[in-house]
């Protein structure tokens, strides 16, 4: 089960695999009759119903477990809010065009492929500087700022590669997708890049439904668009994917501890920490609560949802062995951020970001309340009066009656009626500013720095406000269900005879009803079977087609289905069918009125396999003679 | 249970029942921190869950029932897809702008609003000729064309509302929203108006999965888009809103019959055809089998998904009473469709279309062949060979020869080897032309009639190609839900004790588990409860505040959760808990460990609440002493 499935033995297999994947459609490039679009692709019955199944397990895993309120926001979504959030200006690429044709190019990836090309061209011949200098670029270069990348360019002579033609200074592309809503207003809108924001903005509805306390979550699951430069193959790099993501806001001052962690401080889990990437050593495995402990993970909340992740991705079929968590570099990170960590899974094309796990501290509540002028803030309740510290503003208030009249009163009562929170920004703001125009009923009227001072006392308070810091798990779901699939392949001693080992609660169909050959006896046991396993929601797939049955478990093992029924001439006499399971083949005897509800609790994993095997009697058939 | 939710009996609930939906944030208006934006919605934690669970039985009732192929295919879509399916012709409303501010009206919306003002303001002063008139307008409008339209908005002197200023003509506004894909390509794309495209462009590659056979049906679940010019309040005509979709393909030959519609002969279900609407009648009862049988409904096949449809609304907890089903008439179909019903719900806003049911015949699968030269067939088996007609080509070879030369042997291979279909077509299209141009490798050869003659033979054939029709039923999942929620809504006898009485199988969350007073040892059994259900999958919500139990109660009510576990002193002692259910408050003494088999086996339909009555003896402290 624990095989090291790396990268080389992924790649063996993953010829046959592609033909599987397109043979059986479990997915496909979109759009195929007319050409197909690069970075979209339509899944399948078998990749449709694998996604569906992980994200009704993560439903239970997380929504459930954590009593996550999930909601469904929506994808439109107006420029305002993007540019609050900070996507209109930063969430680009940056793009080079051919400067004869307009053809566009991502910059890195040009820059990459080109200097890949002349090392596997050219050899030795480039001599040992300009090789480690071609390296140490494709290293860096996604990380090149726009001029850095200019003069990289320029330096190497990189041409567009179909034409040989300059190309365009870079320049950053915007990688959202605009559309424009509604005849009238024309309301400048973006397919949203993330699921996120629908979470911040609806931030105050979801805190009054849990009784205004924190910490809480908000989930959702679904679509987002990047508009790609350069799509990448399979379902890894797509213009629309889908996602699953966590908001889990918490009190800052309480983030650290989380009590639910404690279960896991002795889960051992692969960390790749920002010191061991420094060292440029590999991941390996840390006990969770030791790497709270020595500062490794900036916090219990955080450590905890990498816990539950790890879980998660295990449980759905990913191999353990293939998963780690890698931290981001300081530089690497939004300068939000206060951690950030990426679940990586090792498939064919190497480690892929499957999962990004940050604290984006209070960045984006911060945003919205800034763009707004609502305040999106807890508050922590006291159970008996606390001392704070509180700023109190002191006004020159003859000065100010003198100087603006009958508007010095208005000016007054409005100032000193601020609240805390902005008491303390105008005190910061007169550090640098000699005077602040307020708007008070539709006139401005000016505040001179000379008239006011401020005073810190100490008061008792009852409560006091705070913005939360999130902590958000983001899950691209496209990416997983790629790496199961990679991680669930596998071929017998024929390597035409190909498998999914799929997880049952993953699966995309639960069981296969064959009849071992045709018979119209056999066809009513089936039916009515079938019958009552659709009752309970179980996916079945019957095959009582006039071929031999290991050409039937042949078809219904090539899409994973984990557990074969076979009807034969015993289950007219005895009432009981052969239940096989497909990584080991092995088959069992079963009382056809018990078949449904093993089944159901098999892929729901209330039970497993070997469960099965302790409870009935092994059947002994050879698969091709029966 | 069967009481008449009439309009007027859901007005009247209708503002208490807004209070709960804002309140609960059960569904909301999207982006209300930055002033909202018409037409788009967000779902809360209650809405989501609830859209979530109908979803999911939607696929038990239709996915798994019928083995129907899901696929998820993309949202974005290149023009010339949507250009082949006629939705960039005639996706259209019609608009209206102020001609001096600009702002646009959809023409129908504008012109009923005008003229029923009118006759509000003006009554009888009107004149009944007038008021007679403005009636006949009113109740047509919607199926106004252009010049129609802008004939009765000169003669009637429609203005625009704020301003009284002068309309535009009416044009058609596309309503689908538009974007560009890719920096380089810039692929100009659209939102899906609809999800049955993905499924009709991916019918091949299904085909092929179930073998080459047909019938198979094809389900997508997933957003659509529509630019409205007037958004209707609530979830009725929103900017963005989920849909599933079935497309199931049949041979056009065997559409009457359909084998499993023999189950719901005797179903009666009401239907409000063509003729009844004629004759200015209202909908009535008939029976399934009767209404085929009369020629009412077209086909069995688009009658037995009307009684799954039934079925499924009844079942997620749409009063029967309100459901009905009408008949498009004859100049509303589509030109292509043969017959379509709508599902109609009766909600506050009047009957409202929720799912549509229509017989596309073959329309969409020849668009896509049209437009893309690719067949999108499927072939009729015959087990003894079938004499068929065949057309054959016979062709002047020599006088071919002549006139083209050596590129006349090329084309009298490339015609004498057109597929069946291809020569027919071309036999029609000398009916009306004297020349045909083939483009045969890179040139252009004409064939002119002359040299053409076309034969009938009887021959032999073991099978024949053919389009397959197409019906399709098409569920708006945000109509339903707000039907759902409108039907389950209830008040007590005190009016400002709400609750909703939803299916279990639909509830937001399935149980509640409170403590009867706030007690330390009463928190440990709920922690244990909590876990044991959450290990099922199910969802419940804890509520161990200090407040009355009666009030607690209220609280869970007002959400709809079907039923409250109360942890009281006897728990300690016996084991056990109250379990009480939402609508009739009755209540029963249940053991701990029997609990969460219980709620499971209720929240999937396996039991019903009247199977716990009988079982378990029945409790009976009041609510408000408790």
């Amino acid at each position: 089960m624990l095989q090291q499935l790396n990268k080389e033995v992924l790649l063996k297999r993953r010829e046959a695999l592609e033909q599987v994947i397109k043979r059986r459609f479990i997915y496909q490039p979109a759009f195929s009759l007319y050409g197909g679009v690069a970075g979209l692709y339509d899944y399948g019955p078998v990749g449709c119903a694998i996604k569906t199944n992980i994200e009704q397990y993560w439903r239970e895993h997380f929504i459930i477990e954590e009593d996550l309120f999930e909601i469904a926001a929506t994808i439109l979504t107006p420029e305002p809010v993007l540019k609050a959030s900070g996507h209109v200006d930063r969430f680009t690429d940056l793009l080079v065009c051919d400067i004869k044709t307009g053809t566009g190019y991502r910059a890195d990836k040009i820059v990459t492929e080109t200097l890949e090309q002349r090392i596997a061209k050219e050899g030795d011949k480039l001599g040992a500087d300009v090789k480690a200098k071609y390296l140490a670029v494709i290293k860096d270069v996604d990380t090149f700022k726009q001029d850095k990348m200019k003069e990289i360019i320029a330096e190497l002579q990189i041409k567009a590669p179909e034409t040989g033609n300059e190309l365009t200074d870079p320049s950053p592309f915007n990688l959202m997708l605009p559309t424009i809503v509604g005849p009238s207003t024309k309301l400048p809108a973006f397919l949203r890049p993330e699921t996120a924001q629908g979470m911040f903005l609806n931030f105050a509805r979801l805190l009054e439904q849990n009784g205004g306390r924190v910490p809480f979550g908000a989930a959702q699951i679904g679509l987002g668009f990047r508009n790609e430069i350069a799509p990448r193959g399979g379902l890894l790099r797509c213009r629309e994917f889908q996602m699953a993501e966590i908001e889990y806001f918490v009190d800052p001052t309480e983030k650290a501890t989380f009590k639910k962690f404690n279960k896991y401080i002795n889960l051992e889990i692969p960390l790749l920490s920002r010191q061991l990437q420094a060292d440029a050593l590999q991941h390996q495995p840390f006990k969770m609560g030791d790497a709270v402990k020595a500062g490794i993970i900036n916090n219990e909340t955080l450590a905890y949802f990498i816990c539950r992740t790890y879980l998660y991705l295990v449980e759905i079929g990913i191999n353990p062995v293939n998963i780690r968590f890698r931290q981001h570099q300081a530089d690497e990170m939004a300068h939000y951020s206060s951690d950030c960590w990426d679940a990586e899974i090792e498939m064919s094309s190497g480690w892929v970001e499957c999962v990004g796990l940050a604290d984006r501290s209070a960045y984006d509540l911060n945003a919205h309340s800034n763009a707004t002028g609502q305040k999106l803030q807890a508050a922590r309740k006291f159970k008996v009066p606390q001392p704070r510290q509180v700023l109190s503003i002191i006004l020159d208030k003859q000065k100010i009656g003198k100087e603006l009249k009958k508007d010095g009163m208005a000016l007054i009562k409005y100032v000193e009626a601020l609240p805390d929170d902005e008491k303390l920004e105008l005190s910061e703001y007169f550090q640098t500013h000699d005077e602040k125009v307020f708007n008070i009923d539709g006139k401005d009227l000016t505040l001179n720095k000379q008239l006011v001072k401020f005073e810190q006392k100490t008061m008792n308070v009852m409560e006091e406000k705070f913005i939360p810091h999130v902590i958000e798990p983001a899950f691209g779901i496209g990416r997983i269900l790629q790496a199961i699939i990679e991680h669930s392949f596998n071929q017998r001693d024929d390597p035409q005879k190909t498998f999914f080992k799929f997880s049952p609660r993953v699966a995309p169909v639960k069981c296969s009803i064959l009849s071992v050959v045709q018979n119209e006896e056999f066809d009513l046991v089936i039916q009515e079977l079938t019958a009552s396993l659709k009752k309970l929601g179980i996916s079945c797939k019957t095959d009582n087609a006039g071929v031999a049955l290991g050409k039937k478990y042949a078809r219904t093992d090539e899409i994973g289905i984990p557990f074969a029924i076979t009807v034969d001439k015993e289950t007219l006499t005895a009432q009981s069918v052969t239940l096989r399971e497909i990584e080991t083949t092995k088959q069992v005897r079963v009382p056809i009125v018990e078949v449904p509800r093993i089944i159901l609790e098999l892929s729901s994993g209330l039970i497993l396999w070997t469960d099965v095997l302790t409870k009935y009697p092994l059947f002994a058939a050879k698969e091709e003679d029966a």
